[in-house]
């Protein structure tokens, strides 16, 4: 029994507003957005709208919304595809990147010809992009590509997204942002970043799985990663995922219209939940900088996250050691890493991502089995010495 | 208001039993496969059973099976991950294979280095690929790879996979088939076909979109689409549609269930809707020659098939003029240019696609206003002469 999902950074349930919007494109009006019927037709139509509830939802136009199956996918599509429509030459991404950018980077590095460039930026010890070091970095390798993401994943932690920008255009650079993290959380607004491109996804945002986006700026040059017949102005070909992309497009809209009051309110039981694991000596990673409100990850010196991971769980607390989209990979977070935390510690990072439907309850009983626990935990340890 | 959708080829109703399995895992179940905590290991159980369900229907192992977001997806992932896994060679597809195979197949060999020889199998007028002429063709440029899909999405003729395969392995080759239009209509067992990968999708088949899957023998080499997580034993990272998956496995564990039924209900629309048009005067493509039992590919020399499609939606009818997922590309039909079907008369292509929903009193309302209508364009055409 769950009392408590403490884990919206790795997904989101559906809101009921979202499922609703979804539900009678499965049964009802089923039809293949390309097909020239009534069924296509009204298919081809809802696309369109939920293209514009993304596009507003970050001040774009709709004709730059290219949804993918995916975020993954979205940030794929940015690095290969714009990658392949250049000469080989040097990419830049932060070293926190999510897996999702830095494979298909390290993947571009590797290749045999038309091989580029990799550099990493590095962080520093709150996970902030070091923008002078970028600067630095940015003089002997002139950037072609950059992608440096809006909030990390694991800390939660913001980036200068603008600076990085600036610093990249100088060079001429095109530039990605992996905002995933951001959207519903703090406002996001494409031409404020001045990036290029950016990649959104739904099933964090309380929408569903299978549908995301890549936004792009007119200028980028851009070659597919799935071809076929053409959909999404040849930039991603497939059958459109209709029930998931409306559900994409309501909960953007949703997103928007509840970010300031889910943000106040999840930075509030963050805040309750912070004092609580300060108070039990846990080290709170970036918690001096600014970060997305719903995120708090910490360690505490001596217990393993993992180990911490599975009895919440039969607490009734679902919470994450690490980022779950590499728990299928375990190892050290190479973010803790970027952030040169000690390896030690780092094998204690757990992270608590916190949602709109959580409540101040819950923060205490979490707080109150994790004393209970670390209790137990310190015991078991003593007898083993 | 629709009398009778026969675009099943395109995408079909999602079924309700299907429907039901996929429910819970929006808001109940709604975890990351990838997280440790109880909405995690539902979320992978979930995934485990689906991948049960799908390998049965083909007869493989589970871990052959790999989850993409689409059919587009397991197609561009077989192309390019079996050619980046070898030295450039000659790759070999049908003349009448899908956008999703010939476009990143055209891809491979546009390339500036490590390109590919693409080599396209001539068909007959039936639409069968001509195994005499590709024995031929693999005398002189030794295939490597080779992809020949099991049933055309247009005429619905079943091809000589089998055959096929026994030419190509001859050279030493990897060969795949996208078994997207053969699924749940025809019997389609994986060793028989003796083949080393396979397309399927669950959107032709009363599944869902957004889940498709690349069949694979544990003797082919491949490299993902889509780097990251390294979810799909590496082979497809992203976040996996647990909704989605698991109607897929519904969807394929019932397409096993009610194929035989299906077939024979579906044929024998088929054969009373052909046996109306023949009397109007109709040219069946590939009617001569083994199809599956749903797809009736026909044409009246005098009336464009975009007009009829048009009148026929208005009258309640929905069938489509060449392929729906090419319809955002309008153009000639490169499957009947490749059955050097008269130009004038290929114009005027229309598919019916059959689903088990149909009834012979549809086909009837069908033959009916088909009737009507021609009578009226022939009437305005005379008047226009």
């Amino acid at each position: 029994m769950t009392l408590a999902y403490f884990d919206h950074n790795a997904t989101t349930r559906v809101d009921d507003t979202v499922l609703d919007a979804m539900l009678p494109y499965f049964q009802q009006e089923f039809g293949n957005a390309s097909s020239r019927h009534g069924y296509g037709i009204q298919a081809r139509r809802a696309i369109d709208k939920a293209r514009k509830q993304v596009a507003d939802a970050i001040g774009v136009q709709p004709v730059q919304v290219i949804f993918t199956g995916g975020g993954s996918e979205a940030n794929n599509l940015f690095i290969r595809g714009a990658a392949d429509s250049l000469k080989p030459g040097h990419l830049f991404i932060s070293a926190i990147e999510h897996p999702c950018v830095l494979k298909p980077a390290q993947a571009l590095a590797r290749r045999n010809c038309d091989a580029w460039m990799l550099h990493q930026l590095a962080v520093n010890p709150e996970g902030q992009v070091d923008l002078q070091a970028a600067s630095v970095a940015m003089q002997t390798g002139k950037p072609d590509l950059v992608s440096v993401m809006l909030a990390n994943n694991e800390t939660g932690v913001i980036q200068d997204v603008a600076g990085i920008t600036e610093l990249a255009r100088f060079h001429g650079a095109f530039v990605h942002t992996d905002a995933i993290q951001g959207l519903g959380k703090v406002p996001v607004d494409f031409s404020s970043l001045n990036v290029h491109a950016m990649t959104l996804s739904a099933h964090k945002i309380y929408g569903p799985k299978g549908a995301a986006a890549l936004i792009v700026d007119k200028r980028l040059l851009l070659k597919p990663l799935i071809y076929g017949g053409g959909h999404e102005n040849g930039m991603r070909s497939g059958t459109e995922n209709v029930p998931a992309i409306v559900g994409f497009g309501a909960a953007c809209e949703l997103a928007q219209a509840r970010r300031a009051e889910t943000a106040q309110h999840t930075a509030r039981l963050r805040d309750q939940l912070e004092a609580g694991l300060s108070h039990m000596g846990a080290v709170i990673f970036g918690g001096q900088v600014m970060r997305i409100p719903n995120t708090c990850y910490f360690a505490l010196p001596d217990i393993e996250g993992d180990t911490l991971v599975v009895k919440l769980d039969r607490a009734g607390f679902a919470v994450a050691a690490g980022a779950a989209c590499s728990s299928v990979n375990p190892g050290q977070s190479h973010v803790l890493n970027a952030m040169q935390v000690d390896p030690m510690l780092a094998r204690c990072a757990v992270r608590v991502s916190l949602g709109c439907d959580n409540t101040a309850t819950q923060v205490d009983g979490f707080l109150r089995a994790m004393q209970r626990i670390v209790a137990e935990l310190r015991q078991l340890s003593g007898i083993s010495l």
